[in-house]
């Protein structure tokens, strides 16, 4: 049977979700962990291959087996094997035609940043630090011109390979709860980096140094080099995937 | 000069914020950082003295020191010789008669508690999870009768040593963000482990251990054993003193 999981985790002490030669992954502790559980070679399949240090509340990934445990019990047993920084969240049997990145989803994001004049230890793990004020209207401003079917060309490292650099955005917004900035972007897919250059650029816009309508102009552009910095990965969280 | 300084931390990593033989603390690390920045022997006085794990935005100590360093000033140059889960937020002269803890203030603290099916990893450091769904009305309704002056003998810690277990709680509000129910006490002072056995009394409460109006008879009976039990230190963050 083919079996989905919900995956949450701090990504602060993993070198990101795929398996790599060098540093502990996502990907390795699920596969390790339910070859312990269910004596069979397992290679979990991810939705989100978010980069080191990116966390999640909802990252999807499938895998199949032979095993007679039921696929809705698989997910209370592992988190018995798993370290504290990942936690199952739910486990499904899903039909063997499912599959996590090319089945069409919308995807959500936050980008979080605690905008005040010193930082806060509590938060240091899942917040980028950013010292100078942000004008928060501006930065959602500036977030409408990405709403639509665009070219995020402009939003997407240069190293990365994707056919095609079209994508819909349903929602970008910018709120502000005490002293953090929550950039929330729920889209059909997202290119490298996407969400954090989005944010580098909007806190620019926040900063003053962009004007909000010149988020139309490096759209435009389909160039890397005229949007903002890509902003640091502790900062990202992926939120969750909804299936159509 | 005597100086304020207004001090948040993790304190997952810290044996609490009192020096002690075994195990690194808050104090300690201040006195280190002190003494490293002002070349002076600066033993710093605090207002609380944390229990091991609990974290602060807000803990108030005072030092007294010959620098020339402006005392506003001491807080940036110290944050750089601090860990980056103990930031001071503020620091300023005072009267060489304010004291952090015979000064009259009141003291705000924060027990978060993360009440869904599975951990959650990004917030594991500073929520007690707890599975079984709690009503928060009822933790309302329950916590009301912890307001006024009141003797709080059984939420105090047995091997505590007070004068009197007479304190005053001028709110104590229980409410609840997405997943995470936050009980918000605000006191003229609090017996050892109170806070935390308040937490785990409601907790109680809300689990339909105990019905809302026993939280009288709690009161009344001036015994620790009737109380719940003290949660977790984790859960726990002091937010914070205003002097009068």
């Amino acid at each position: 049977m083919r079996v989905k999981m919900v995956v949450a985790y701090d990504g602060t002490n993993y070198s990101g979700w795929q398996i790599q030669p060098n540093g502990v992954t996502i990907e390795q502790k699920l596969n390790e962990a339910l070859q312990a559980l269910l004596g069979e070679d397992i290679r979990v399949t991810g939705a989100s291959r978010t980069d080191a240090g990116v966390h999640s509340l909802g990252n999807v990934c499938i895998f199949d087996t032979d095993t007679r445990m039921p696929a809705e019990k698989i997910s209370y047993a592992l988190n018995q094997r798993l370290p504290e920084d990942i936690v199952v969240q739910d486990s499904c049997e899903v039909p063997d035609t499912f599959h996590p990145r090319f089945s069409r989803s919308r995807k959500t994001y936050e980008y979080r940043i605690l905008n005040r004049r010193f930082r806060m230890p509590t938060r240091r793990l899942d917040t980028y630090f950013y010292h100078y004020p942000l004008d928060v209207e501006k930065m959602q401003e500036a977030a409408d011109y990405l709403v639509g079917e665009h070219d995020f060309k402009s939003f997407c490292a240069v190293n990365a390979q994707s056919k095609t650099s079209v994508r819909t955005i349903y929602a970008c917004t910018v709120t502000k709860e005490a002293d953090i900035i929550t950039i929330r972007v729920t889209g059909n897919g997202f290119l490298y980096n996407m969400v954090r250059i989005i944010a580098g650029t909007l806190i620019k816009v926040g900063a003053g140094e962009f004007a909000p309508q010149e988020m139309q102009t490096i759209l435009d552009a389909c160039d890397r080099s005229v949007a903002g910095p890509t902003a640091p990965a502790h900062g990202l969280t992926m939120i969750g995937l909804e299936y159509e």
